[in-house]
């Protein structure tokens, strides 16, 4: 297993470089048809059985061992977002408005390595290995669920992902055997009250007043209705009823959303968002639309894989500390594999050196440490073939 | 007609004779036995045809003219209030607890003033005139209603009454032709939650919260549902949900006044309330119980009846001013005789002299200028003189 | 003064056609250019000095009598709406989405009219006539108060205007002693909170949450700080904060509208509004922007001048039935005359013949009965020359 | 070691005589005089040096041996409830009104049975053991912090105690490495409006609105101020606001308590209550009171020392499963303990054989499994002397 790590020692350089080229080339959610041809020559080159446009602008390229045995899937998503970026690297993005603010590029340049050091232990591997790079994790619905239903995940047993993360600090790991990311929903509620006069209120029904006491009302979801234990978030983030300022608004539009880290929470918020609706708008005589969309499920790992992983990961060279994380509210949609295979997502710590608080992800000046691409590509290959050792 | 005046002036220092001597013995609602002995004797002496106990405590005095003609009713009430009374007045209550605060001494003393006054023009009169003292006017259901179940309106063309205004200045007299003072109704809220520790707040449904919000939105009534230009108020005045510290309360209840100087908005405000109930318990899951009780109605004069009365008052000597006034939102249970027959309900102004600030009704240092029942005696009885004139 | 109507009598045709052709060429507030000319000319015909660009497009003549004595003014409005024309006149608004939706046609014709007419007594009067030709009534700040800065009411003794009402039956004439239409004032409220994602709201001051609770806490206002005999509106009728469903809105913006019936009201509601955005603002760490603009003032009409008009009316052919009006929570820039020189305002009942329900003002299919020129004319005139003559 | 287990497993009738005698024997929280004298005779029986009244009524034994070493505590609360029993048992209470519905008295005898066995290992042990018999669990300020003022924890290194779980399986022991169980604070608010007639809102400052908003606004604080990942409680249990159906209350009094998790939100729960209150008073011109009183703190297990017990837990006969639990929101004064020396807390499942759904905690009928005493009192007195093995 030496072997492995030698490999990607060696293979640092280039790991590096695929990372600053992907930085300097962003592509945004949906439209990475660059990435996804430079991925796709990638592998190619390596010899691996190579699918393109899976769910959209996926790839999916697979390692086959000359041995039998089990499959495990490595993924990486390879999007980026709509910011523009404000660091001064020379690889600083040439796609105006367009910026790798969550590191993605550094998870495809990982999976990339490892797939070249996987690559070269094919005649002793006993099992296969998938690499998906996935698009579109930034903007729901996502690829993950695409790329699903379009096959990525048929004949896999286990799926191994990370996360690079500027502000944990660099060599340290963190995990969670159970929930670890939030669902993330999307509400619209409409309020049909009935316009008029402003000075004549009593001929109307008052939506702004009635979305108004809308937002005021669903506060005590959480705070009443929900576990104090349960986690539960709901944002009103878009009230919209403008209008003149001395005619009484017929309608207000809300749109929000909700976070849980379990799905009897999610779908009782749901539910209860609607109850608050319907009373509010009875009390006032109006009526209302109302319309709750799903967005990416709660990240949930696979204990005994979760364990599997950090077990690896406490002797891979560069990892200096493993943690137990509070879960975090944002979702992500590597939630849809872990929901159809065991697996675990886990988190590697990417604060660039010297920084002691690293700009946040999403942020135009954000930058991780390009170490933990190194440590990440470690982890996640020898857990691939640890676990086909294991399991053949 | 001058003859009556003269009746009048003659007869003063008895009217505050009598005023003071019920000021002196109080006799609280519905149980003003001695009071209307006291009545019912004076007009006996007077010759006058009397039935007691009309609808509880009342008092019915008819005076006969010796010509025929139209029956016309003057009203005064006679209870007082669960005060004590902190005068010096030689006259002082003698009754601890109880104290003539409101003015109904004078009241009656102006009335029984004007029968004495009235009697002596017996052989000239064209009619009837009917003297109605009522009990309880301080207590819903008051004495009005039973009076009138009992007959006391029976006959009876038109009706005139007053009330003596301890802070409007004397010699003025106000009026209004339409709505004169408030309805008085009482509502009762009962919010059924579900109670439970108040660490557990999932497992609840909080009857103070619902109920707290019930109180924030039935602001909304007064201020978007009922026309700016007619007068509304809710008032919750009773909140209880007592309980210990750490226990949620599983229901909590509320109790409250409304008011309103017209039918609609009355039965309105009865409507809202239990609309803005029921959605505000449905979108807590909660259930509740409602029960308006209807108290007062609103105290409508006739305009043809409070014009007359005006014109007769301008000439009456002491009057200096006539206003016409600004509804009051208080209630008075003379509103259901006007409900009945035609007729008119004024204010007479009774501020001590000197004073430039008098104390308010229902207070302990309550007190009337005595000149002001001369005038309310001269305008009730001459207008009663004049009407029958004028309809014989 | 018979010679007044018999003149008006035989302008009717000439009147209709001036309402006609200003209604087929319609201009909007503050743009009355070809009005304005319009006006002039024709009064320049008379032989009026007039006055051009008063205020803005302020139009105003006057007609000075042979003789010495008090100045009238009458005033009417000139501006159109910005609203499509449904209607199918042949004298249908020829400007595109610009069409007298509200009567100031009639106004005007009728000044003319009456100016006409009058002009014929110049010989005998006893004092002069100035007429008010005003732009801009529909459009805040309006025309009137920049008008009175520029002079139009310097030497003016007393103003009398009308407004034609289409929902009022022809022959009818409403009319108060008091405050006839409403303050009409705009606010405007800022919080400014602290934006963040969605699913943090920990780290956030969630503005759409606190301006909600502004909302319904300026409920209170009316319905428990104000008294219920006092007319108040507060509207918010703008709220806007819109953003991504998933980004907590670091600003609210509000906008409203006020009315009340008088000027302590008015600047209680200016107070109150802040407090209730400084408490609520404060209760969530939040800061806020409040601007209060006051618009039209109350439109107070002077007692006398009021009844002395009335008593001109009730005596005019075409004047079947004179009302006392509820007031009107729409205001009115007449109001700033009232505030400079005592006078009136009154409206005009002008409800086409056969319709039940006309069409309201503002609407696209407005309509007038040309009959109610002819008795505003009549009353205007009328009370000019006889306050003349009164006076003088 | 084999010996301590046999010397229990011989001590289980007793041990079990002794939880019936003090069922039978239910004492009030700070009115437990007869169990005190109890358990004092019984340490006294052995031979321990015992300190009584402790803080109160607590009980403080030593077993020294004979061996220098450290000294480890271990805890029983042993008061009882204001409940009357509705078990049939022929050892239930007989004291009317009072029962042991938690538990304590099965702590209390699991202790004596382990000080009985853990006596006769006195010449072999390297250290001392306390045994903290401590009064008033039940009922804040509690015993605990009474004692360990007056000493009871002085020279003791560790401490370990269980609470007997009626809902948790036989056989099942919960622990958890961090908090177990919340804080739980008190909080008192009064709102000083201003009093009046419920006809005349204007002139009063409506406390009962006010509090409504204050209950209303509170929900917030868990919504949108604390982390969704952290648990917080603020419930208001009482709303006192009592008064006649037509004067507005003056006064409104609000009572409730609050919970957390850590110390960082229990300090922002007690700041963020206070900035509600003053925010929603100020928006109505209103004052307050505000009183926060801490309660019992968060019980914090130690994590080293939580690993170490369930290690020794996971060899003891009848543990079949260890688990770790939520925490649990109600309070625990053991939490003190935990402030001062190390130590750990861990629940010890008793639900009764057969039974599906146990009777909850301070339910009449409540009731345990008596051989969840005996393993409480092996997984006790093992870890107490092997930590004194590894720590001498």
């Amino acid at each position: 297993m030496e072997k492995l790590f030698s490999h990607l020692d060696a293979l640092y350089g280039e790991i590096v470089d695929i990372r600053r080229h992907l930085h300097k080339h962003p592509e945004l959610s949906f439209e990475e048809v660059e990435t996804a041809k430079y991925i796709t020559e990638y592998h190619r080159k390596l010899g691996h059985e190579v699918k393109e446009k899976v769910g959209g602008n996926g790839v999916v390229a697979t390692l086959k061992g000359d041995l039998k045995g089990p499959t495990v899937a490595l993924r990486a998503d390879f999007d980026a977002l709509p910011i523009t970026e404000e660091n001064d690297f020379d690889f600083k993005s040439v796609n105006e408005g367009v910026m790798h603010a969550c590191g993605h590029d550094g998870h495809t340049a990982t999976l990339l390595g490892a797939a070249k050091a996987l690559n070269k232990l094919k005649s002793e591997l006993k099992g296969n290995i998938v690499f998906i790079h996935q698009h579109a994790e930034e903007l729901p619905p996502g690829g993950a669920k695409a790329m699903i239903e379009d096959g990525c995940l048929d004949g896999v047993d286990v799926i191994f992902g990370t996360h690079l993360q500027a502000q944990v600090p660099l060599h340290e790991i963190q995990y969670r055997t159970d929930a670890l990311q939030a669902s993330a929903d999307r509400f619209e509620i409409t309020i049909q009250g009935k316009g008029g006069h402003g000075a004549v209120p009593e001929e109307t029904k008052d939506s702004i007043l009635i979305a108004s006491q809308v937002v005021t009302n669903l506060q005590q979801i959480v705070s009443r209705r929900v576990s104090p234990l349960d986690a539960a978030v709901i944002s009103v983030c878009s009230f919209d009823a403008r209008g003149p300022y001395n005619v009484i608004a017929d309608t207000a539009h809300l749109i929000g959303t909700s976070r849980a880290l379990n799905e009897e929470v999610r779908t009782k918020i749901e539910e209860e968002i609607e109850q608050v609706v319907k009373g509010t708008s009875l009390l006032s005589h109006a009526s209302y639309e109302y319309k709750y969309t799903r967005g990416y499920p709660v990240t949930v790992n696979h204990k005994e894989e979760a364990e599997f992983v950090m077990e690896i990961a406490k002797d891979v060279p560069g990892v200096e500390e493993i943690k137990i994380t509070e879960p975090f509210m944002g979702a992500e949609d590597y939630s849809y594999y872990l929901q159809k295979v065991k697996g675990t997502y886990f988190f590697t710590g990417a604060r660039p050196r010297g920084a002691t608080d690293a700009y946040p992800h999403h942020h135009p000046k954000f930058d991780i440490d390009e170490e933990a691409l190194l440590i990440a590509a470690k982890i996640l290959s020898k857990s691939a073939v640890e676990y086909i050792n294991r399991h053949s």
